[in-house]
């Protein structure tokens, strides 16, 4: 049966937008070379200041999906031959180790089981081993897994040494309340397609006054040190996805009406739910130390990841499967724009599904609201 | 005083959004990474094959702005240390040859005054003298200075030859009926700002078989072999722009319900008549063999270009200024996305500014009509 509403869309990103959002993005053109369009991306700024909970200016935005961001770190930090460590637990993992032997720096793959996290004492060990590294690229969530790098531990070996931290939090952004400049990271990346709420196309880049001490010009479209001079001026090197910005801007008002603290409380109580709910349908989770963005779940017995997707999309909603080696493997709900009454929504889809194949135990939904109401 | 229903934008990029897209741009978000988009996305594809008039399958969009699809052309079609001539004839030729250096390839800048168009015998006596060329980087409309390119001319001189001629046809492409395939074009960059009235950060990139021939893998997000592969399938190798090609789709509609030769016949219809009322309100057009994308004008003795633009904001119409070292001289209006009555809006205010300072001669908005009626 086709669902009456249509579909609801619970993937790590794109996520659902919320209508004040959609009525930016709907809005007609303004130009962008204007007072009116300087004013407002000011005051993007300002709001993406008290996002990341520091004063600095040192961050800018691309026109580009967060893979482009990705390789703006890659081009405006590091030069040809400098060493890096890439922590390869996943999908974007994957991606940063492409990134760095692309543009020819000497990457050193770190290797870590999918849904596992890395320990920051392996990486302690090879950075005694590599005192020339230069850099360790990883990911904060690692949303192909669902597992959460601890930033901050690893921030603590870095912080000290001639090695920048360049963090993809693509999926952490807007989700945690991310403190980049206290916690010591160098580059932190986002993208406006996850807890932005917004529709993909525009890029998010932060680094500290170390990163920006080894600012390179490799770059072209992607160079920081170009558009970190017209942005802080409240303008852009190249024509900026325009309503992008002015969705931006209600997307930080709506995030900091409630305060990241708030945000991240938000996803924390519904990661705790989801956990419980898994638990109390028979369904194992795959990270150990899970992502708050996002719940990773491996199938039950006798029922494919696959027809989950497809069972629960017929009701309405929609979850991603897995990606890479854990293709068909997995199926994933994201959390990212959520709240608990959308949460119960996809929770008691799965559930019917389950119920559906006689493969339910315990009740989802129940032990999800016993937990959020704790 | 305020005009009563705001300002249109007469500018040569972004260009007003039409109804029928805004509708599309502030839509709830579909998942990029399912049927339904990828049948969007080809059916997409099949109008835009439709639009250059040309059955083949190589081109590609990017999700970042028209620079970004210029440094793709510098990466993806040529080798450090190519020979390439740059048509320097404004802002935007100063961007090819700025990319071309960046990127490591040995460019002849061969300069042509601003407001000029590029003399086909020049480059004829150019590839005469360097038989190692492996490409022309020229724009088709030159919009900072209104002037048109005779890409088609120099087609003639570059296809029997192993070099290829590249076009920024950013604000030419969706307002000439371009057919880059029996022209002889190989590469031609597109912008969604522009003649497809859409918000910036979509970007799009039609090459020859002969280019093809040529691809290069320098480069990472703006790969077209990676991107080529990908969207005959009616997939992206990093997450698209969804909203944005869901709109182009509908400004492809759109554009193709009148057809292109009915399209570049409006916009002829409407740079003949600029240029018959820009006579007769005694202005001087700055390009010698004018883009019809817009109407580049000089100011009259006694009132500078920005005191003009000041002047018919505030009457509710936007014009640009100009560029580079024409900042200040120049006033531009656009034609793109606008017919013949939303240019008699802009041409009314033009006149009612001149007749205020005492300076306009005859009727610019009647020359226009009698033009147009013709």
């Amino acid at each position: 049966m086709k669902p009456f509403k249509g579909e609801r869309v619970f993937t790590p990103g794109p996520v659902e937008i919320p209508d004040r959002i959609r009525e930016v993005l709907g809005r007609q053109i303004i130009h962008h070379r204007t007072p009116e369009f300087t004013e407002a991306f000011l005051e993007t700024r300002e709001l993406f200041k008290r996002l990341v909970d520091c004063d600095s200016e040192n961050f800018v935005f691309f026109s580009s999906s967060g893979t482009g961001a990705m390789e703006a770190c890659v081009l405006n930090f590091f030069e040809e031959g400098d060493k890096v460590i890439a922590v390869v637990g996943g999908k974007f993992g994957e991606r940063w180790a492409e990134l760095g032997k692309h543009w020819r720096l000497k990457v050193i793959e770190h290797h870590v089981d999918w849904g596992k996290s890395v320990n920051p004492e392996d990486i302690e060990k090879l950075l005694k081993e590599n005192p020339d590294c230069k850099g360790i690229l990883i990911q904060m969530s690692e949303s192909s897994t669902g597992a959460y790098h601890d930033v901050r531990a690893i921030a603590e070996l870095t912080k000290d040494r001639d090695t920048l931290l360049v963090v993809d939090a693509i999926t952490a952004l807007g989700v945690y309340d991310m403190k980049p400049h206290s916690w010591g990271l160098d580059v932190v990346v986002g993208g406006s397609q996850k807890a932005f709420m917004l529709t993909p196309g525009l890029s998010m880049l932060w680094f500290s006054e170390k990163a920006k001490d080894k600012l390179t010009g490799r770059a072209y479209y992607f160079n920081v040190g170009n558009e970190l001079k017209k942005q802080v001026e409240g303008q852009t090197a190249w024509t900026p996805a325009i309503s992008l910005i002015l969705a931006l801007r209600e997307a930080l008002r709506i995030l900091l009406e409630t305060g990241m603290e708030g945000v991240e409380n938000r996803y924390r109580t519904i990661s705790r739910g989801m956990a419980k709910a898994s638990e109390s349908l028979g369904l194992r989770l795959l990270p150990e130390n899970p992502s708050i963005s996002l719940t990773t779940l491996l199938p039950p017995e006798g029922l494919s990841a696959d027809e989950i997707r497809k069972a629960m999309l017929s009701e309405g909603v929609r979850v991603a499967g897995g990606q890479g080696k854990l293709k068909g493997k997995i199926f994933r709900i994201s959390h990212m724009g959520m709240d608990v009454n959308d949460m119960v929504v996809a929770l008691s889809v799965l559930e019917r599904v389950l119920r559906a194949k006689g493969l339910k135990k315990e009740s989802g939904v129940e032990a999800f609201l016993e937990e959020v109401s704790r």
